[in-house]
């Protein structure tokens, strides 16, 4: 496909991650996935392409900004211009105040936070020359209420937000579309519906990427039915 | 068709009501639209008709109990189980406090809230049996900002806002999504895309109404890729 | 005292009220109180007189426009101009939105929001000219939040919160301060301070009043030291 | 003064950080003064001595973690135990997010936010085997609106008050009063009281801290009457 355009998306789990690039390799988009083991993605890949889908693993730590620059540059000359990018990773520290160890602060901000700036600067220096794409960020509770004991993972959260919403009024009025999810709750599956299914999530990433330029969201939030809030 | 489901739409005018009425209507829902002026309807009822819908016009005031109760029973027994209901209707006043009279703030409230609490608490008592329906509410940049003239409009959206949230929070957990939406800029529609284009609102309410039960957004902000936040 | 200023207090119970008309009464203000059964009220007025300082009891209905104005009038006649104004009452309605009558959903909000209205009016009409005064309003918790169970009462206070909000916005650049106050806890006194004093409140309340113009607050939030939020 | 206690202030500027000494000094409590710089805070130590009260200048980077855990030791050792602390640095980055380099966002992360953990996991340490204390964060607009050119500061700032908000939840229970203050404007002095004055805001940080435990607040908002918001 000559006109194809390629969605990057890294943090891929087995979980959000790889239903993301499920449903944006659906909708025709070559998928690049990034991934500190990206051998663990070659199911993944398989199944996409057996599925009639394109998709590629790129080894990357998103922490590493010549890394994520890299990243970009393959995947551009890879797999088409970047239509969409999707950040995903998280650390995470869980403990009382007085017991988080500095550096272990400084790891789930790393991850969770300047990784999501290396790959929302790297998207939107190739898109704001196009006027055209998508940014989405993946939150999580903790991006709008801190714990006890959520200290590091709060911190690094409500900075992703703090950045996606900042990247929203600067790049949307030049046609690049960014948005931030809430998921409030646990992602899984089960039958009774009250995890996150990812399948579920992805579609209303592809959804919210969908939407008319006179009607975007840059806010989202999405929680089971039964879910508390 | 034995088992189509009834949307009943609430405040219909050109612009998001129709809309709406479309969407749903090219989704298979019988619409019930709600107006005080249901003459004024025709034209949308025939055209949702001539594309192979089904639309019917009812006279309710929103802010008059018995007039809501008796449009949800007409819409029940003519058009099938309300699956859906959409609250869309608001009152305005734009003064400086001092000289707001107290029956316009009544008014405006009695309008943009009381008819919502009216709207969704008969919607309610027809899901809550069936544990399923979805109910949306239509909010405004004055739902979440109170600006200096904007007393009596904001203190009727806030209002809104909070039932909605409430409603969320009780009938969730009963299988009824309750969404509300922030329409955060002018709704009209131009080629620069810098309002609100009413067909794309409708399409985000559908595709909210759509989402799936381990993922709902209650709550949804919506605006031009221009507008400033 | 030549020039003594007056303080009116509308929602006057045994417990913040009258823990804010001490608080004002001890820093000079002539306290206006105001009750629909201001007979209560005569203690309250003789503890004011014999600690040294100024109280008058008033009857009004805070939702009756006649009786407000004549309340406002009165206590500017009677103890001086109006330098503060503090809203107090509030109504409440606890029950599933399927059971919660009409007129009750009315009554929670005229008691809770509109009274404030009438209330922020008259201070405002009356202090736009002097370009100075204070005008407080009291929030709860669900002000912020909609609980299952609080549809009415949190309409209401949402409402009240977007009222305060416009007003601080309006009257803020004309000299006069208003401020809307979130108590997020059961108040009462106890060993523990598990509950919120009066007294601690109303302090607050009074160095909120006390700030200097150029660091106004317009909202805070009070909660006791073991609430959870 | 056998039981005088230490207030530790992290970030001192000749604007808040020297009102905010002034402050505590004149309530009675021996001023940690910390800085970078400690030769620059001389003039106000000598001020605040020949005001009766007593303040001493430490040299630490609120990025160094034995700096900081040394500042607190010998603060507590030389001045008596610590009963406040006061974080107040902040980097600053303003850029367009696709000009702004890696090492930068950390380094404004660093400052800003990495520093306020240091400051007040060293003052919970201390203060947790007591169940008193009183810990408050400086904030800004950025704190809770990410502006377009503010990438680099609003992920700071918010992840400051998402440490705060962790904090207070945490410790408060505990007997430590943890807030958190959104300066929204500009800092100064002028006639006009539309820049906030040092002094102004060092007062209200003053009787958050006196609050009764009661009625603690932990998010405070202040900004100038003028200030559109």
């Amino acid at each position: 496909m000559a006109d194809q355009q390629c969605c990057v998306i890294v943090g891929v789990g087995p979980g959000l991650g790889a239903a993301v690039a499920r449903r944006f390799a659906a909708a025709g988009y070559a998928v690049a996935l990034a991934s500190r083991n990206p051998d663990r993605l070659a199911p993944l890949v398989a199944e996409i392409a057996a599925a009639g889908g394109s998709a590629r693993a790129y080894r990357a730590d998103a922490t590493d900004e010549t890394e994520v620059t890299a990243l970009f540059d393959a995947a551009e000359k890879d797999l088409g211009p970047i239509g969409v990018a999707v950040f995903n990773a998280s650390g995470r520290v869980r403990k009382p105040i007085a017991e988080i160890e500095a550096q272990e602060f400084i790891d789930a901000w790393m991850r969770g936070c300047f990784g999501g700036f290396l790959v929302g600067r790297e998207a939107a220096r190739r898109m704001q020359p196009r006027n055209a794409g998508t940014i989405l960020f993946t939150g999580a509770t903790a991006s709008v209420k801190a714990f006890p004991l959520s200290a590091g993972f709060a911190v690094a959260k409500y900075g992703l937000r703090a950045l996606a919403e900042s990247m929203a009024r600067a790049l949307q009025p030049e046609g690049i579309h960014v948005a931030h999810f809430v998921i409030d709750g646990a992602i899984g599956s089960d039958e009774t519906n009250a995890r996150l299914d990812p399948t579920a999530i992805a579609e209303t990433y592809y959804q919210t990427h969908a939407q008319h330029p006179s009607a975007w969201s840059s806010s989202v939030e999405l929680r089971p039915w039964t879910e508390n809030f």
